[in-house]
């Protein structure tokens, strides 16, 4: 079996010295209420860098030499807990490891001919969570607003903007390729889109793509991006801090425009949204999404790397925007 | 009579050269539904200073050569509306003028026997309106809770400390000077001054004084101070923006660090406030600021300045802090 530590804690950018892979030749044996599981699926987050580093944070910081954990799909192989069959399929937070024992707390069965596996990492898992219940929950989003999400063509981003378009949105993606700006529109059916990477100007572009100025604003990447769609926000407005990743490899505080003014001035309300502390609406928020996804309103795309030796590298991909949509490690 | 006339917009700092008195040799005339008002008190404040630039906001700009407006309470000189009685005193919003000719409208009664005329322009009108809902709407205080106030001493932030603590809050005031530190501990009650002109490190006093962290952060003064206080807030942490005075005269956006990550780390919320979003709210509000005053549980302080002429003085002082409590202009 092999299980992947965190080495030391990254500086900067993360880079794979900061992991290590441990084999091991043991065999894992399970107490009474316990289970064996076997990962099948992995997935990589950005959210974890936080958890890499030391500093405060609303979850503990992952220990050196430990293993580093993320949401994951196992199979259970042997089970000595009557919740778990062997053969089902559970999902939640594990280790990256390649086996390990479990008591089934916190863990979901989940159901293989419903959806792929995968899905339940994605779209039925924290990132459609993450979509659904940021917009809902903070936007609060109504028929004939313009929303502006940045971070588009991530996992997160792609299913906001689906979810606003069902709402009756005017749903605008900054995405930074064309080839992901053209994928907003094709595939997620986006209103439009923005490459931050070749705009000379993101604000213009924004005020002329948003003619009736930014109700909500799903910020998944905070930066220089955001002073531009704040330029531009409506009274009342919403902005729904759902992560920095532009920031998160910085090694000082990331400096720009103060927002203050601009949302004195506008009455608007920015808020940080972490999914866990809206987990009693899980249940109703994965089945809408389970319902959308089978009347085909939702779509979602992966980006599955192979090979549990790989998943660092597709965790350090995630801050060179090398996946599009939600990034998953197959085991 | 005399007018005061916005002469042309502050570029940074206003000057007495933004304004014009204006002396004219006439006697005003009424119409039916109209009456004449002698102005007695003018209320000068820190967001005027937005309505004489002409940048987009919530309220249209003053315009060029026209009366600056602000909160007046004045006296019903000539009646031709039934509503107002000769000898009446008025609040309301009106113009920077010696006499003027209202319809009535937007104008409320007050009752100089309940309390002085100046309280209407300050506790008993916007000042405590704005400190009051802003604490209750977007703070939602929990007794037992943390509350840094900034700008502490102004005439919003020393109600806002008062009201907190008759909420059972632990009440952390941030001013200019040690003599105001002593007169929001002396006076208001706050449990505890940071004076920011001579504090080495705010940062570390914030950590100090308050050893279980932010749980609210009223802001009326943004920039430096703000970056401070938001390294000390809590999980589920509210930032009221009340104002940020002190980047109010500044010709180009005023940078610092981002607030993004510290949202959304802490699922915090900021949330700009503009006190005439709840006017639904002003008569309840009013009717427990009076009961409080008549309790003998809200004290206040004013600054008061005699003369007409004196308004624009009054008014670019706010900037100087060169007030205790609610800056206001005796005619």
């Amino acid at each position: 079996m092999k299980t992947i530590l965190l080495n030391n804690r990254p500086q900067g950018k993360p880079t794979t010295s900061n992991f290590k892979v441990v084999k091991e030749d043991k065999i894992l044996s399970i107490n009474k209420g316990e289970i064996l599981l076997e990962a099948a699926y992995v997935s990589v987050d950005p959210y974890l860098r936080g958890r890499m580093s030391d500093a405060k944070s609303y979850v503990p910081p992952f220990e050196l030499n430990k293993p580093v954990q993320s949401g994951v799909v196992a199979k259970v192989i042997v089970s000595n807990n009557e919740k778990f069959a062997e053969g089902d399929y559970v999902s939640g937070l594990l280790n990256w490891q390649t086996q390990q024992v479990s008591t089934g707390e916190g863990l979901t069965i989940v159901d293989e001919n419903k959806a792929p596996l995968s899905a339940y990492l994605g779209i039925l898992g924290m990132t459609g969570l993450t979509a659904f219940l940021g917009l809902q929950e903070i936007g609060k989003p109504k028929a004939g607003e313009t929303i502006v999400i940045s971070g588009a063509a991530g996992a997160v981003g792609s299913v906001v903007g689906q979810i606003a378009k069902i709402l009756g949105l005017h749903v605008i993606g900054i995405a930074g390729t064309d080839e992901k700006i053209d994928l907003l529109k094709s595939k997620f059916g986006f209103d439009a889109g923005i490459n931050y990477n070749t705009s000379s100007d993101i604000n213009a572009d924004i005020k002329k793509l948003a003619p009736n100025g930014v109700d909500i604003y799903f910020d998944n990447v905070g930066g220089a991006i955001s002073d531009s769609v704040l330029v531009n926000i409506n009274r009342f407005a919403r902005i729904i801090i759902c992560g920095a990743i532009s920031t998160y490899n910085e090694t000082e505080a990331s400096k720009g425009i103060r927002v203050q003014t601009t949302l004195v001035k506008n009455s608007a309300l920015m808020q940080g949204f972490i999914v866990s502390d809206f987990a009693a609406k899980f249940p109703a928020a994965i089945q809408q999404l389970a319902t959308w996804l089978g009347a085909g309103k939702l779509t979602y795309t992966e980006t599955i790397v192979e090979g549990f030796d790989n998943i660092p590298n597709a965790f350090i991909d995630l801050f060179e925007g090398k996946n599009k949509g939600k990034m998953i490690v197959k085991i």
